[in-house]
């Protein structure tokens, strides 16, 4: 089992390192992650640029690999040859804020996971469901421990159809509070965006997205719901969009 | 009616001003496009820097805003509140190339839209299927008419869901040779890539995502199989991904 390891906060991120620990428990783990941070950055395939890679150390002395490329670009150039031996699986995390509801399709730590659906592989989002504005290091241990049980069912049950990544959140809680594990719908979050005007030295505006951060709605059932109540959330996403009730609907508009 | 037209190749694009010349027959339009080009650049949110805004004049010696965001950034600003009169919907494009299976998440074209429903506005895409390597001139004009069509078809029936967008594609085609419209489902392409590595004047290496152009495989009630029959798709496309029919799966995995 060759399990490629990446995210979306860069290659020294703590949450990568303690998801590629816990993966070695399943076989081995190669990392390829970006070179920054690629936070709220989509699913990204960079055609018009070549892409770097170097090898760097890990904090745990172990080497690892990083590009000047986007996540799902990291993912890309791994399963098209540049790691020499063939990948099985793809995991990528751990990220330490929550990718639930809306937020999948922003996501660099999900659309890692997408990009390898797309070539042919399984792939598994971890999200850590800490505070947004968390002062201090981040235990990532428990939500690792957790990313590996999951990890190991997938690979006990090859049930998963070609184009459904699992997209796993944890909640924010010492491993003996977390009550277990819900198989959950895509729930919704409330963005709250604010457009912030500035004007510069020069008196030229510039404009922040701010505003507060997105409220999930708690609705039974969904990843929004499970993290609230403490469990963490399994979510199987599927790359096809298509919105299959409204077919019939637009069958009405006379086009 | 007070129409938003953005788009992932750039303020200067052809296609966008085609697309907004047409869409002044239906409403009030405003621009507000990207700077460059951001294709293949995915759903993008920019919180790590503040966005500049200036005005331009297009080629018909209109004016229209441009932002050095991604396309879903435009969205987001204009959303928000830099345009002062409230926009009632998005419609995003002309894309030289078709944004068909697999790229609706790689998409700016798509993602401006999936933006736009996600701050509560109904969303269009358009893409023309012009060949990747077209040499001269593309013809918009078909694609733009086609497009005003089907949105006076939607500001018709006010009946699609809040988290549905439309993602139409077009042949390139004269407009008499275009046979009609087909609602559609998500199809599939097989991407091509191949790893390209090269080295550097300084012997180097670095790495282009290459290989062919993916290709469409035509089934029949797909986009892809509409296109290559030469009719227009029109695809909903819905932003909760949960793969439904794993849940039960998931529920027997033991977790």
């Amino acid at each position: 089992m060759h399990i490629l390891v990446t995210n979306d906060d860069g290659i020294m991120a703590p949450g990568l390192l303690a998801l590629a620990q816990a993966m070695r428990d399943l076989g081995k783990v190669s990392i390829l992650a970006p070179d920054r941070n690629w936070s709220a950055s989509g699913h990204v395939k960079t055609l018009d640029r070549p892409l770097r890679v170097k090898e760097v150390i890990l904090n745990d002395g172990s080497t690892a690999l990083t590009s000047d490329g986007a996540p799902s670009d990291c993912v890309s150039l791994a399963l098209l040859g540049l790691l020499p031996e063939k990948v099985d699986l793809v995991v990528s995390g751990i990220n330490p804020n929550a990718n639930v509801g809306h937020d999948v399709t922003y996501s660099g730590t999900v659309t890692a996971a997408m990009e390898a659906v797309i070539g042919g592989l399984p792939g598994v989002a971890v999200s850590l469901d800490s505070p947004e504005n968390h002062l201090g290091l981040i235990d990532y241990l428990p939500a690792a421990t957790i990313a590996r049980q999951i990890v190991q069912a997938l690979l006990n049950n090859e049930e998963l159809p070609p184009d459904v990544l699992l997209n796993v959140n944890i909640p924010y809680l010492p491993q003996d509070q977390i009550k277990g594990i819900r198989i959950t719908r895509q729930g919704t979050r409330v963005y709250r965006s604010r457009l912030d005007s500035r004007e510069d030295p020069r008196h030229k505006p510039y404009y922040w997205i701010g505003g507060d951060a997105p409220i999930g709605i708690p609705e039974k059932g969904t990843d929004v719901g499970a993290l609230m109540e403490g469990y963490v959330s399994v979510t199987p996403l599927q790359l096809d969009l298509t919105a299959y009730n409204i077919l019939p609907v637009l069958g009405t508009w006379g086009l």
